[in-house]
């Protein structure tokens, strides 16, 4: 094997087979390939796309870098699920407590935030003492006894894709689909869950801009988890505006918390109720998504599914009464409405924009290894359709002080169109695509 | 400026403008931008390609990496003349003397030879003696007093060229037309002649395999010169078969002298009275082509041409004695003809093959810094249209032994296609693009 030879026959947009590309990743691991031969694939695969066959074993190549999980063979079934990010995106925090608590368990590990995204390590970070550094016996420990563990992804799991994914980050070859789909997927096959839910995002404040995209990510890793024996289904889900009313970690966790009590917005709950739903369905502990709907509904509640959160919180070190009562998580000592620049019904709201705004609160970080402030951040007091007259309260900044709200509030407005007669709602389930597998 | 983003407009098909291009090759150069980037840059210009004036801001930023010599503000006019290297391409060898003992100074820096196609350095170097790094202050005094210069490319000239070319060949970024245009002409105007002749090859032992990517690299690389002020013409032509009969170093020095006597094969002393003829018109030291034509001939035939080479070989160190008796220069201890396997017409010749065989025998390099045996190669006793018997003559190999023969004579003889009937003759001058300028 001869890396040019392959960078070269990738750049002719001929298909690498198995044996090719797991030779070239674990040089690439051992550093017998250099970051330089590895920039020119990475742009080459940019170009040319990837297979099936070869997105399958590139997957597995970078899962066979590291150490394997398998937690299912410690705990079966056992479900995971995961989000390619968005704005607001509180999703996991309720859904994993409530999958639980419905008698699934959760083996979930999971990113920081970058960019216009937060990271659901982050947010749970917001919570007093909790620990998220888990090491992988500490996480099946905890995942065995409560039946969900929550813990930020393990550098011993698929140690290639953090090495391909810091590179192609200085090296602007981010955006390719069967990239991201193995990245994704060799990080969520390296822990080993029986049933997987994928939620693809799509829209202004997802990285996947367009429905195809999106559908073609979901169908790439819904066939990449069958072909590795798992049961997985790939949902695409709009992030066209915000999803919920709290942008920011603290904020976003006690909106979680909100759902959990059943008093959360509706778009986040009813996409919170589906997910929980699917994957029991999914994994037969219901015999439709109806009846896993109604599963989930009662996990609200009698409170079972804020209990699970609650238990784990403790389990891992956290302070649980922060759950019980959220006026005791951090809190910014700022605090401002921004208002609505004039009267008419919101026509559309970046989420994009809104994301850096947060960003620029402190919420998120622009660079890996910046340091965020769990307090900062939006609450949305209007969505898309709603109506506001000029003057009244369209969202509420937690700030440090007066100047950094000043330093948004352009951004932040010019995140929002207006119009005058009402637009139709807008979808937030847009389909869904399963591979098969388990 | 930033690299990635940078990266990333390639990536996105932008042209990027001169600021730009500089910035990025200059930030390289001095080690700011790492090669990883520089990589993924290059991949994305073989996928996406340059703008003519993109590749004239690359060339211009690669020569200003570097110290210019600027040979005409010592020598006016005077001329360089480049070749994109074939196999048996010993034209330099001939036609700078011949120019130079026309009237028309030549500052020839040149390269070495890299897989099938040899340098002329490394010809040159079969003289016993002969020093080739000439440092630039050398290399203008010889030019000055003799009026023709042949030395080995300067280091200190558009270094990044060198860095980037060296990048380029770990990393299948060597095949895009703007990065081979502006590494060459980069190289050209960095020594500063008033008049450039390129000659392009094409064929199956050029670079370019077909005539039109041959004629897409004449056209840049004659708009850059233009553009820099250079008179510049670039000619396409043919390189299906090896060009001549001598195929190794001390071979094709020999061969060169013979053309400078007036006995050399047909197809490359026609390149050869060609390209002196075009240079002379070109610097106006013959009225019209024909005129430079006969000029170039007279040379031939008064011995001035050789005269000038061995003049030439003498100041930089050299014997000259082995110009006049080419039997001194170094011979390989083991010689042997190999047949025709069949009878017939040679139908083709594949020359890249030819020019593998070639360097197996030692004569070349399968990488940069092998060391060449000077002394062995082929001489190509039947090229395409001629008739041989099954046994006669068709290649005289020169070795080190009987094996290495043996080792190369399946590989060599699968080069030639045979055919009962006579084909038609292969042109070997396909046209030529002049880029105006100077």
């Amino acid at each position: 094997m001869n890396a040019v030879d392959i960078i070269r026959r990738k750049r002719d947009g001929a298909a690498l087979d198995e044996d090719t590309i797991a030779w070239l990743v674990g040089a690439y691991t051992s550093g017998a390939v250099p970051d330089y031969q590895m920039a020119a694939f990475l742009m080459a695969v940019v170009w040319r796309g990837m297979s099936r066959e070869e997105t399958v074993a590139l997957t597995l190549a970078m899962l066979r870098s590291g150490t394997e999980l398998r937690v299912r063979e410690r705990v079966a079934p056992v479900a995971d699920k995961h989000s390619t990010g968005g704005v607001g995106d509180k999703v996991t925090l309720a859904v994993a407590p409530l999958v639980a608590a419905c008698g699934l368990p959760v083996a979930k590990m999971t990113g920081r935030g970058l960019g216009h995204t937060g990271g659901t390590v982050d947010k749970l970070e917001s919570i007093t003492g909790l620990r998220v550094e888990l090491d992988p016996d500490e996480f099946l420990e905890v995942l065995e006894r409560h039946g969900l563990a929550l813990s930020a992804q393990s550098r011993a799991l698929a140690p290639a894709d953090g090495m391909m994914y810091a590179l192609r980050d200085v090296t602007a070859t981010i955006d390719s689909i069967p990239l991201i789909a193995a990245s994704i997927m060799s990080k969520k096959l390296a822990v080993g869950p029986s049933h997987l839910l994928l939620d693809v995002k799509v829209g202004s404040g997802a990285f996947m801009k367009t429905e195809d995209d999106a559908r073609r990510l979901a169908e790439t890793m819904a066939r990449i988890g069958a072909d590795a024996g798992v049961r997985t289904v790939a949902a695409l889900s709009a992030m066209d505006q915000p999803l919920g009313r709290a942008v920011g970690n603290a904020l976003e966790v006690a909106e979680a918390v909100d759902i959990l009590r059943g008093r959360g917005p509706g778009d986040v709950t009813a996409l919170c109720l589906h997910e929980t739903a699917t994957l029991l369905h999914m994994a037969g502990l219901a015999a439709s998504e109806e009846e896993g709907h109604t599963r989930a509904e009662r996990a609200i509640q009698d409170g079972s599914g804020l209990a699970k959160l609650a238990e784990v919180v403790a389990a891992q070190g956290g302070d649980a009464g922060q759950i019980e009562d959220t006026s005791r998580l951090p809190r910014a000592p700022y605090r401002e409405v921004i208002a609505a620049p004039r009267s008419g019904y919101v026509a559309r709201m970046d989420a994009e924009r809104i994301g850096m705004a947060s960003v620029r609160l402190g919420a998120g970080r622009l660079k890996k290894g910046d340091p965020i402030d769990h307090a900062v951040g939006l609450v949305l007091l209007a969505k898309v359709g709603d109506r506001r007259d000029a003057g009244a309260p369209l969202v509420e900044a937690h700030a440090r002080d007066a100047a950094q709200v000043a330093g948004i509030r352009d951004e932040l407005l010019g995140a929002y169109a207006w119009s005058d007669a009402p637009s139709a709602p807008m979808p937030l389930l847009l389909g869904s695509v399963s591979g098969g597998g388990g």
